[in-house]
């Protein structure tokens, strides 16, 4: 009798740590065009912390340009990796709302979980990271109570709540509902590519806080080139094939290795071919943007 | 004696279980006027762990306008309710700072608490809402230690304090100070009426995001003129009375069911008649804000 | 036996109470010059999460004007104190990245730690909170793995990192790396001092939501005048000794003492000798900014 006390006491202290220690990641990171001057980001995070108070609540940014689905493709595909596998996202970039595009969750290769519109904001993410499986977001059962009335902000009824739902644990993976075939809705964009001695690809995003030019062109096409630090790089800027920037200027490891204002080619945090000016705006300096209508060349001098 | 220990190691283990499980939510969510340029909102959130480390802390915006009562009381309208019960907020938007206004906390009958200057801030949630019970800060107990030398960051010393040691249970809702009559300081405003086949209301925010205006006509009043999907809606928009905008548009359940550019009349995530241009600003093209001389006249074509 | 089992069971309850309670605060707070419109803060938010899902995170600002290391210096000044000791701030304000600046983490004889480029960063904070111990990163340890590609994400693959380790406990102080010598680079700036009946200082800040202007006079050496709520104030500001403003305006406990958009002088949440116009904007109406350049002249009329 004792003996089965002293076990249930065990057990009791075992299920215990082992719900401390075995519990998911219980992260939720919000992304979405909604900035950041109105409740509605709020609203979410509030709808999630119904679900369970043990979330973490985290951003990836709430500024993409309003119906920008390239940007929130973009920010996911530089930002996700970074977090740990088990990670829910949520993306609400939908100019699509109330239309027939189906909501949905991407669980990519490396166990992370992307909650979104599928309308292209998957593009990059689950070309880079892989698709493991992709469902259908069930809105019978997936959808925050007393909201069918509500036809616009599947923001906060469905896809903040679903997250939370299976960020918790609330839901298994199978339970966000049917699965679909493996692949996202897509948007085209111009691959990167090495013809003879040149690279062509395009500018995907800007570094917007400093106007930093960053391409699509990896470290292991560009060192194809065999470029040495302090080796000099042509490079051809256009817009729809006009050419809107041409310059030479030092492939270098650190900004600070050319004179302020100067122009400097380097690799980026993602190991991409980027240019910017030492203390300076190279985009605004070069009126240079960013999207599918911009292409750039690259070849050692 | 062994029987003892046994009993005293399950009461252990029983008191960490319901520790763990009895906790209040711990959630404060910070609004203001401050922005996220400098300091303030961080050294809020200082003060509020050093209460204590288990609190979980939010932002509403502190994107409020300066000065600006009326959205700060607005935003609480919009976000509050999808927090769950048991939620302290703390609103500083406080153009009164050091002169006679009160430091309040606000119950309202959904469980939610609203700490902030009685100033205005509560004009909308209080009617929502309701006013559970109303209680007048005593400063003298719930002020930051060493605080006294400060005049004008109350955010900091007296409302991010209470609100913290509120949440953290270090002081239970009667302990904030005295209670004050079931009323609260309100701003004007124009409340939404039916006149024969016409409604009348106000425009009391912008979807500054997307430039879409937002009017306080709930549904269930725009129901009374039996609308369908598709049905043309007459809307004219005055500031001061003088008309600035008029047009005829669909009402619609999503914006994709307009071409772009084109006007649409729909209900907002607040279930309120609302006004957009799918893929467009309508409040920058025709030069609509919000405030309370700001009124909307609504009727079917 | 059985008593064997009982003290087994009691360590066991004993030592998840003891790890539930004797936990560091394992507060991260950061502060950066990258905004919050891509995912580089997102990026170092999820690399210390990487690090333990037990952290908190948190922000001071994102909105330090791109390479201003004397204004990241203003902030922590003005906000690190009011986190509780044991707090790890990041400040990656790093124009200097991938030069010879050293990368560090300061002490303070407070207890806060800062991990930061040793580039003036730490100016204010080191003079004000005292130097209890300052070490360099060993990056041969301290880096996020499979990093040493990229040569400029400091703030992700170091600062960051080495952060979220120090804050969870995954390393002590001592394993940040070698000890430096008791002092930091330093950023000159003008002192307050007092001669004859004339205050002169500088305008380290401006309070810019509101357009306030904050100098480094702090209310111990401005009380040397004898200042009585109401008396009339001297104020000439000049930028490289060009006269700027001169005007009159009351010493106040309020805003609300003078009729809107009039001058008052006040003590701000520093308590620093401060100027702004009730419901206006101090600084933007006469054409103040703030820095090394500019300084103030303050006497009793």
């Amino acid at each position: 009798m004792k003996k089965n006390l002293l076990a249930a006491t065990f057990l009791i202290v075992l299920l215990l740590l082992v719900k401390l220690s075995s519990a998911q990641n219980k992260i939720v990171v919000f992304q979405s065009d909604f900035g950041l001057k109105d409740g509605a980001v709020s609203a979410m995070k509030g709808v999630a912390m119904g679900v369970s108070t043990d979330l973490k609540l985290y951003d990836l940014t709430h500024e993409i340009p309003a119906y920008n689905i390239w940007e929130a493709s973009y920010r996911l595909e530089q930002t996700v990796r970074y977090w740990p596998a088990g990670t829910v996202f949520v993306s609400v970039v939908d100019p699509g709302v109330g239309t027939a595009r189906k909501s949905v969750v991407l669980k990519t290769k490396s166990g992370h979980y992307i909650v979104t519109p599928n309308n292209g904001t998957l593009t990059l993410i689950a070309a880079s990271l892989g698709i493991d499986e992709i469902r259908e977001i069930d809105e019978a059962v997936n959808r925050r109570k007393d909201s069918q009335k509500s036809y616009t902000f599947h923001g906060r009824d469905v896809y903040a709540f679903t997250a939370a739902r299976l960020a918790a644990g609330v839901i298994s993976f199978e339970q966000v509902g049917p699965v679909l075939p493996k692949q996202v809705v897509s948007i085209p964009f111009q691959q990167a590519v090495l013809t003879g001695k040149t690279i062509k690809g395009n500018i995907p995003v800007l570094d917007v806080q400093y106007g930093n030019v960053w391409t699509n062109i990896p470290d292991t096409l560009f060192k194809q080139l065999d470029p040495k630090v302090g080796d000099m790089v042509n490079v051809t800027i256009s817009y729809k094939n006009k050419q809107v920037y041409t310059g030479t200027m030092p492939y270098c490891q650190t900004f600070g290795a050319v004179a302020e204002g100067k122009p400097l080619a380097y690799l980026n945090s993602l190991l991409q071919v980027s240019f910017a000016l030492n203390m300076g705006d190279f985009a605004k300096t070069n009126n240079v943007a960013s999207g599918g209508d911009w292409s750039v060349e690259v070849r050692l001098k």
